[in-house]
């Protein structure tokens, strides 16, 4: 088992990182302080309430806590304002208070709907992260939460700290190979922005880590987890530094959405925009190098880079301005300057984009 | 024009309280050095919309803001999260970004509400308020913001604090009488709860509050503010004393709640409250003239003290529990000591509860 801490001050809290861990949610519970007089309320979805759910109720309430549940569809669609209200309703009929505690129970999708519960039940109670994908070792830790709007992804969230995360690497061998590619994505990105030798390493292990060997598994999440921490840690709102860590998101989440939520898994639109991040760097004078090796990478893993042909480039440039990202007319992106370091540029033109989006379709009819 | 700040360290606040500030709300947006190059969004309901809109749009205009409105239908069901999500429609579609403001200009239900959609947009927003009735002079200070939960009232929310708070009093000539009365209630609660030389001015000035009269009403709501400001200074998140704001209230929302949100307003909801308050007060052993004289105080501003017949004592009772001073299975109570001091009591049981009830339907076939 390893620990790792986001370090944030009063809110500071550990991510607990092993196996076996969600039979002992109710000792860590304890060891946290977290009160049995008040209900908890676990949140999970319709494919890991099967698998899981029975096991963090029965360890819960074997050290005397009462639990209710939640489950919610599976899939980005739950990340709603109407799931939202009915896991609120399932909070009030519960009873829970003030001292309640919310867990989120499954993947990203899980972990920022709860998450957003958590942060706006009664103004606010206590979160804890029990993820159970691999792309949640990145939503989990942070503190981001949020449910999308029709128009424009995680448009409505806050920022709200869990008290943990307890992640339970067993979970992940029942993950669907799909999302198990797509939840590398999230740990190569912080590879590429942060960390050489770890993108290296991440190239070197493809095969363990896509044959979920429990070894190469834990030792990525925790490097993954610890640059997201030590990122996090630095600028928990989001002032600079931390929105390295969207690298990729800016043309991703606008595929997410012109998709409907249901064409690219996150990590698979976040694959392609992290290969057009490179091709733009590269139009603006970096080695073609730089793309070579990203491409490289993330194909290895069986990831897409690139723009599939069917997808209206004025479509995606429209979501695009639609993001968060997109600030007083002007279009932020991250762009790598080499593997492991990536830098903040705030001038990028939509014509750049169009161009990039043109040339990635290109190389998709070359494949 | 009178001037008081709210003292939350990195987060603290003026308000601004004095006649023709709508007018002048672009110089301030400019003191407080809020951007122009993004939008602006200015909520406000269907009652304000025609008397003070086209005023704010205008000063702000002038001033080289870009502005969008979004008008929802006055009364406290637009504090719900469908509309909520329609506000968020429309800044998104208005292009509002992580530097944008939302303006509250309205009562406490356009305050709450659009302090929420501030609080959640890109996890946060500048949030300015511009309260246009009495009672807004206890909203529109403190942070709290929220939507109602079809079980629960304040359910979903917050802790966001405005940037300022931009009162002008001159709003207040076109309340109705009703809404004036109502306001009046919380003003009064806050000598109640914090300063007997205060309630006793109330007292005197009865009439003059009630005539809307521009010197008393300066003065009275300077101080409803200042009271309100040191308590939430003392205790941002309420984790002590700022529940005594809460005086009157527990029953209150419980009365707000079973009357469908239509039956009462919200001042006089909390009035009736007050009064059963002081009689659990009483029961428990203080002096009957601490009722006597809470009774008459509120009384003479015209607002209700008794419990309508027709209310059925186990529905408030129920929807008493599902509040959020309910807290593992105790129920807080804030209870009158004398006039102008309160304290919390955590051990009130149902049973005071009902009996307070059914001595204040008796109140009302007396008179
Ligand atoms: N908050 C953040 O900082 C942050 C960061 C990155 C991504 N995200 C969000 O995370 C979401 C994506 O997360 P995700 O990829 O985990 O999606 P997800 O939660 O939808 O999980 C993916 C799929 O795997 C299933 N599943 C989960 N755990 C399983 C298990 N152990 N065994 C079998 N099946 C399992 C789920 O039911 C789902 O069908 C997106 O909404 C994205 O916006 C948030
Ligand atoms: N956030 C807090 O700390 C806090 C504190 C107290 C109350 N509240 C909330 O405030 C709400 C009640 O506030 P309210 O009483 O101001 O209600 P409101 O906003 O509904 O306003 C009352 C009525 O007056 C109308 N109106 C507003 N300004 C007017 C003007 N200048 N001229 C003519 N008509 C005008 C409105 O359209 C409405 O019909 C409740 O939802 C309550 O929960 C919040
Ligand atoms: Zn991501
Ligand atoms: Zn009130």
């Amino acid at each position: 088992m390893r620990t790792l801490n986001v370090d944030l001050g009063e809110r500071s809290y550990p991510i607990y990182i092993g196996g076996g861990l969600l039979d002992k949610a109710g000792e860590y519970f304890e060891q946290h302080g977290l009160t049995k007089k008040s209900p908890v309320l676990i949140v999970t979805d319709t494919n890991v309430a099967p698998l899981y759910l029975i096991k963090v109720e029965g360890a819960l309430s074997d050290s005397g806590y009462t639990v209710v549940s939640k489950i919610v569809k599976s899939g980005e669609k739950s990340k709603s304002l109407q799931v939202f209200e009915e896991v609120m309703t399932t909070a009030i009929e519960g009873g829970l208070d003030r001292r309640s505690v919310v867990v989120a129970l499954g993947g990203g999708v899980v972990g920022d709907l709860a998450g957003y519960v958590a942060a706006a039940y009664m103004r606010g109670v206590t979160f804890v992260q029990m993820p159970t994908t691999i792309l949640a070792h990145d939503s989990s830790v942070g503190g981001k939460v949020a449910v999308n709007h029709p128009l424009a992804k995680n448009m409505i969230g806050a920022f709200h700290q869990p008290e943990m995360v307890l992640y339970d690497v067993d979970t992940l061998q029942s993950l669907p190979d799909r999302e198990v590619r797509a939840g590398l994505s999230e740990m190569i990105k912080h590879g590429l922005i942060w960390d050489a030798a770890f993108a290296k390493w991440c190239g070197e292990h493809t095969q363990d880590l896509l044959n979920l060997d429990p070894e190469a598994l834990g030792y990525g999440l925790t490097m993954g987890c610890s640059v997201k921490a030590k990122v996090v840690s630095t600028d928990e709102t989001e002032q600079g530094l931390r929105a390295i860590l969207n690298l990729g998101h800016t043309i991703g989440h606008a595929l997410e959405a012109i998709g409907g939520y249901g064409e690219f898994l996150h990590g698979e639109a976040i694959s392609i925009g992290m290969a057009a991040a490179a091709l733009i760097a590269v139009n603006r004078g970096r080695d073609r190098e730089l793309y070579n090796e990203t491409v490289k990478l993330l194909q290895g893993f069986g990831l897409p880079t690139v723009m599939p042909n069917h997808l209206d480039e004025n479509k995606i440039i429209s979501a695009m301005m639609h993001d968060k990202k997109f600030k007083e007319n002007q279009i932020v992106f991250i762009l790598p300057v080499s593997i492991g370091k990536v830098e903040i540029v705030s001038d990028v033109k939509l014509e750049e984009v169009v161009s990039v989006i043109r040339e990635l379709k290109k190389e998709g009819q070359h494949v």
